[in-house]
């Protein structure tokens, strides 16, 4: 009987969270109420409030799930060897996105790239969210930096290249795909198949300076 | 005397676009009200009404001038022989960004991220404006096509390398480094250090399947 609460708690709590996803991507997290959220969630304030307090409570809870999928996502790969190189890697990391989160589908919009938009605006007036945000930013540079041990082991890569900036580097890279897709109308497809071509593109090329 | 009276005019225009892009940097389009731009130019309305019909007028005018920028900057390069690699061009952009519009250093704080995602926000709901920025992205696009094939010519990069795919990864890195600093807080000098490490490391990188 716990057990079965316990996954009744979950998948209501996986339906709120879903709801305030959607709402914040169609709107921002500003003109969005908890109203917005109990009728998006087609549930009861009692049954709500029971789990998160408030939006605060949602943005942050929403950050947290986005920032632990793609910890794990590149922490798992940091464990293969050789690790999946990043024009394999980053498109992993958007589906894992995809998968985490079907609740974001919409009409056969993915409404993720909006709600990170949206979070972005938010972190440029919540310092409370934004050092959650800077603190996870972090814990993915950490796990970049694991791939990128693992690419210099299997000589994919010379041992002193900057393990850190190309960490950043790919994570700007996959923050600039999402852009494009949310604000440029491009499709996930195409980002995926730009990602995979264009970092090939780079990888090909020869350095005249080395 | 036509000549003074010109060079009068662009700085007057200037003198409001500047202003318009710190309020919406610092607070957004929606929370911004013409009163605000007025106010931060230190313009009567009279003087602002005729340069500008209101804030749709004015956040045309800005995102027109960053695409002219983009543009023009990709375009010297496709012209000299052999083009800058990416590690340096990326920064070059971005410098070009900074001198182009002083008015947007703020207390030691370049506003530029902040009003870029500012932009991406107003695009989510704003057909006209996302329809002149899918334009202008097609225009930078081609012109780091242009790039590209210099980089071809140069015997940088094979034939086949896709030049479209590493143009729109290219600018994706750009908005990505550019998110980085607005909602991250990373400063610009650390960006670009990260962007000519990372993207050396990963042209240093041998790609096993080629």
């Amino acid at each position: 009987m716990a057990r079965v609460s316990q996954a009744h708690l979950d998948a209501r709590r996986r339906q709120i969270l879903e709801a305030a996803e959607r709402c914040f991507a169609r709107n921002g997290f500003h003109a969005t109420s908890m109203q917005d959220v109990l009728k998006e969630a087609d549930l009861s304030a009692g049954a709500v409030y029971r789990y998160f307090s408030g939006k605060e409570e949602l943005i942050h809870a929403i950050v947290g799930e986005v920032i632990g999928t793609l910890s794990e996502v590149y922490g798992a790969a940091a464990a293969e060897t050789p690790p999946p190189l990043p024009d394999e890697l980053v498109p992993r990391a958007l589906r894992s996105m995809m998968r985490a989160r079907p609740g974001l589908m919409d009409g056969g919009e993915w409404l993720f790239p909006r709600l990170l938009i949206h979070v972005w605006t938010e972190l440029l007036r919540n310092e409370e969210l934004a050092a959650q945000v800077r603190e996870g930013y972090e814990r993915v540079c950490a796990a970049w930096g694991d791939v990128v041990r693992g690419y210099k082991d299997a000589g994919f890569m010379p041992q002193d290249a900057d393990a850190d900036a190309l960490a950043r580097v790919m994570i700007a890279l996959a923050q600039g795909l999402v852009t494009q897709i949310a604000a440029l109308g491009a499709t996930p497809q195409d980002m995926e198949k730009a990602l995979t071509d264009g970092v090939r593109a780079l990888m090909s090329m020869r350095d005249p300076h080395s």
